[in-house]
């Protein structure tokens, strides 16, 4: 019987996961089989013509009418819509993947993660965050792990676009606190925040983050409404932020993140130094990672996309690059394996879980607080 | 009706095509419908099994009872078996697309060519150069065709891979004159004079290659034969070659492949030079293209993945990589585009075309032909 | 007559002063002629040794012999003895040319700045920052000052090395608050301060930088004496440190510069993020800039090496790349024609300046302060 | 007493080594001192005015007058006055540094070589290949030597410039066959081939070039004669060439040069790929080379500036990159350190000699006679 998926949303993160379900059964032979169920909006006509594009069988206006009955919910939603359908599914013992980040507040965030660990080991909360399933950051993930940078010292990550550089770019729901809960340090910063914690986050590396010291900034402080004749709408999150961090085994840290970078498209780095060596890395090139390991003189540039690569195996040979398109089809094969593993003796859990998303949330709160007070600030 | 679809190959090829086809409907609804009817194989285990994953209605060991019974046919098996099996497709009016090169030997190919100028317009016989189908490939085209790069100079191409390195690596049937026709040459070398053709081959910019100089090696004469207890088998291919070309306009190129070049997975590098810039293309990094235009002071490093670029308003926003496997979706929807056009006044031809294919085919005959001779040769 | 130049310190800025006073009359013929008189340093014999190898006239064991005596006085020695024969020599009327910091304590740099006060404009009062003079830098400044880039929003300054990464390197005055005021903030930081105030510190760009918050880390606590049998010293500077920055005119930065990031050896980057353009520059890779400029789709790779860049007609042709010591000849050049130009009408001030020493200063004190109280803090 | 040393030529090529023997003192002390005597031109007020500048005692206009009254001649006049007063001063027993390459035609230079051995051991006659003495490249060599990239298999060599690009740049003496012998072949392609020549040529690696293809092209086959009235003259050499080789022991290889590659200013590259690893390097970013090592996955990018690396303790701390001139520091050391051993018993010899000037240009010259005929031809 394969599991029964309902998915919120249907725009981008709708059209990417229901690519990532479609590819499964070539690639990942050993998925759980998963029918494309019900897709929910509120939009009939859009929605409708979308359930046929991404081949869902039905769609539905309600949510409510579709947690409980669905082997799986997948929140896709807006932020703002994160919290209450979420808690709902799990109250119903219905495993969710949400996206990222969990919600904007941190108040949601618990909210989630409380509803979570009530439903139990054995229905999986997944916090879509992607990046952690780069075949190139799990192959960073494995040399951290295995001690190849030695203690750690600095941690770095900025995440840079440029398509609110231009002042007249339009108005959206992610210019807007209601909705967005914030702009760059909610949208960008979540990923980042994410993927160090992944990354160097373990006890017996960094250890989770500590104190901060956040600075959030709005540059364009009204923009345009589409499609009106000069009608404007206020920006009342941040074009960019950035933050230092201190972190509990003694690692520093600087984050950044900018809507406003001209130049840049998606280019979400990270940089690692330990005492024996380090690391960086780009989602521009994410096929690469550069690493300096003990002895060496410089930074060496790997393709990582050998046989023995995480993941790589079920795709191409060495040197077929992969897209960004690819994160999604393993972190569904992951979240999947999990849901499917169920209550069994070999329940195999998920992460990053609602857990791991309310520990981002803790960060970008933290981060601003601190903006506010002008100050370093722990971490909640 | 959708169109159904008979596939000779079930292995590399088999999978990278079976997936563009799948992934058609979500990406390009524009695309005609399409059936993964039956696939053509030897080993009925492995073929059967293929099937079950690679998504396909029935099988089939003999070509012949398929290839006049399907509406298109995809020939993906090795270079001794392209022509046969495509010459009769085209004979029964089934169009045909078929993997590079177009056959082992010149005369293969020119055989391939004139069953398709007999099959006629309507019955597209394409010949499956997928790095035509990049979007910075694409994108360089434009630059070019736009006369941006003034007239051609200098034209480079090299295709580096390391997978021949180790002289231990097994033998299989790309070592093997009979079976592969060449090998570094055929196999990379057929990549690298196509894109160059595609590129610059114009009639406005460097026109067809009339004269090359071409030097081919085999570094490593005979490899053990996997599984045996140290019996090997000769090498019958080259391992490398290189090439000088002369072009109909006055440009000079310079080609070179090898699959013993250390550190090289799938380097594939394009390199042009024209009275007004300059531009440069890798593989490896498939979503970048670099361009020097009049004015310029050096290179700039662009991400070829905005909404306006080839074909990727399809996929995802901008910055959001694509990898090795989309250039088949693009491919596959050109061709079965055209293949849908039918006899209709609204025909869509095919490029690369079996022309193509002969035109890619005399370059590296001519550079064996020179190797053989120590001597600059003209193309036959 | 020539200027007779007194030089305090002998060892790598001694050099690199030396060799810079060397190479002036070949390249750039109309630098005012140099006489190398005295070499200042307290160990006869190693002084009577580098006076020989450098090319001075004679030696003095004490600065207050020379301050007086000669046309000019370089200050090359450790950081805190720069406040006391810097001072003398401006109060004697002698030009000074200081290396940076302008010194362990912002009670010093402001006393040195008030004596070059004091002194008046055509006494003038040097601080060698050198990375004002790379080509490059001054290149992305032309294009800066010419609005390129518009209005100025993320900075971004890091330098990173490593060569007190190995717990074991042994101590030196480098790492002892009363010997060098600070570690990495002051040492290496300071360069990035100068850098970014040179390049966007003008009014119609960021302006000042107003608030900052910083952080410093000492990861290494105690290091073995040299030649030592095991005997250690504690290390009381900063080996790392990071800055968030809040500019005048609204821009944000963050600064930060590390002596234990493995895999890096003075790699000096500076980026600047306007709504217009960006730029990027590594010291690295000193004769390169890369600018992003509006209309482009990445950034341009540009080597500055052309006749008409900075400098650059002085010594080869296009192509022919300078080194790191080229920065000395060019700052020399350029502080003694403002030495030359004198009390003439046609005085040619010198910067960067005590005022711009101190103003780096400013900034580093205010890091520290902010680091100590755990919040932002203005400039004093 | 110091080596009294005579030049010829007073351009380009005379400022860059009367710099080099300017800065030997402060940076090799074990140098041999150094008297620049007599510089040696035609246009006397010209001479006079670089005399000045470049610190020479005396000019004279015959180099019949000086080639046996000075201890060192130096050849660094234009290639057709490099073979008679080249000659005349080894027939005197005056050592000669002669710039590259050796002579117009290859008659030249055997003649050159032939009186260089006639001369004798103690009469060091050496080639100014400067490239041989960038610290990047002797560390090549060093790797090369100790059989880190196994055998070789695929050599490159490429060196482009883009200064012809531009039809209207005006005719100068290397446009002209008489005077300069070749065009970019002779000029650029002179440093390609002593580059290979030194990093593999060696018996135990590739050996010596067996055979050659060539290709020469001119694409501007007139230019404006500077100042004038629209006068044009013919360009006599090429503009661009291509080749094909054959070593001894079975490496093969492909060179380029072109002075019309737009984009590129002084783009020298060499790359190397051996059985058992690869390295790359490019003149436009010295400093660095990339090697990529048995059982590495990828090139590490290693900035050869710490203090084991060649020639680099003379110079400055790790991280602070030397420039294009330092190659003539290092190569005027060893010259005139080869010279000062005369006819001890501790002799060094200096190469490349004239006899490697000979093996070069015997390359080139099969690389012409092969574009005559257009065949592969054997050297003579």
């Amino acid at each position: 019987m394969p599991l029964e998926v309902g998915v919120l949303g249907y725009r981008f993160m709708g059209k990417a996961h229901a690519n990532a379900l479609a590819r499964l059964p070539m690639f990942f032979p050993d998925a759980p089989a998963v029918e494309r169920s019900v897709l929910v909006g509120r939009d009939e006509d859009a929605l409708s013509d979308a359930a046929d594009r991404l081949g869902f069988d039905a769609t539905a206006t309600d949510w409510a009418d579709v947690v409980d009955d669905v082997d799986v919910f997948y929140n896709l939603g807006p932020n703002h819509v994160h919290a209450e359908p979420s808690i709902a599914a799990l109250e119903a013992g219905t495993p969710v993947f949400c996206e990222k980040p969990l919600a904007p507040t941190l108040e949601g965030a618990e909210a989630m993660a409380a509803a979570a660990r009530d439903a139990g080991d054995d229905v999986p909360a997944g916090c879509a965050f992607n990046y952690r399933f780069v075949p190139a950051i799990q192959y960073a993930k494995e040399l951290l792990e295995a001690g190849e940078l030695g203690e750690i010292r600095h941690v770095r990550g900025r995440y840079l676009q440029d398509w609110l550089v231009d002042p007249d770019a339009p108005w959206s729901w992610r210019n807007d606190e209601e909705l967005a809960g914030s702009g760059a340090l909610g949208d960008l910063g979540a990923h980042t925040v994410d993927l160090l914690r992944f990354l160097v986050g373990s006890d017996d590396l960094a250890g989770e983050v500590e104190r901060v010291s956040g600075h959030l900034r709005t540059f364009v402080d009204e923009r345009p409404v589409e499609g009106s004749d000069g009608e404007t709408r206020p920006v009342t999150v941040d074009d960019a932020y950035s933050a230092q961090l201190a972190f509990e085994h003694g690692a520093m840290g600087t984050l950044e993140a900018s809507r406003v970078a001209a130049g840049h498209k998606n280019d979400h780095t990270i940089e690692i130094h330990g005492s024996e060596g380090s690391l960086r890395f780009s989602l521009e090139r994410l096929n690469e990672l550069e690493v300096h390991r003990d002895g060496d003189r410089g930074y060496e540039t790997i393709l990582v996309t050998d046989e023995d690569d995480p993941y790589v195996d079920h795709w191409w040979p060495p040197g077929h690059v992969l897209g960004w398109e690819h994160t999604f089809v393993h972190e569904n094969y992951e979240f999947l394996s999990a849901v499917a593993s169920g209550a069994s003796e070999t329940h195999r859990p998920f992460e990053p879980s609602f857990e791991d998303g309310l520990a981002a949330q803790r960060v970008l709160e933290a981060i601003e607080r601190s903006d506010d007070r002008g100050a370093w600030v722990g971490l909640e």
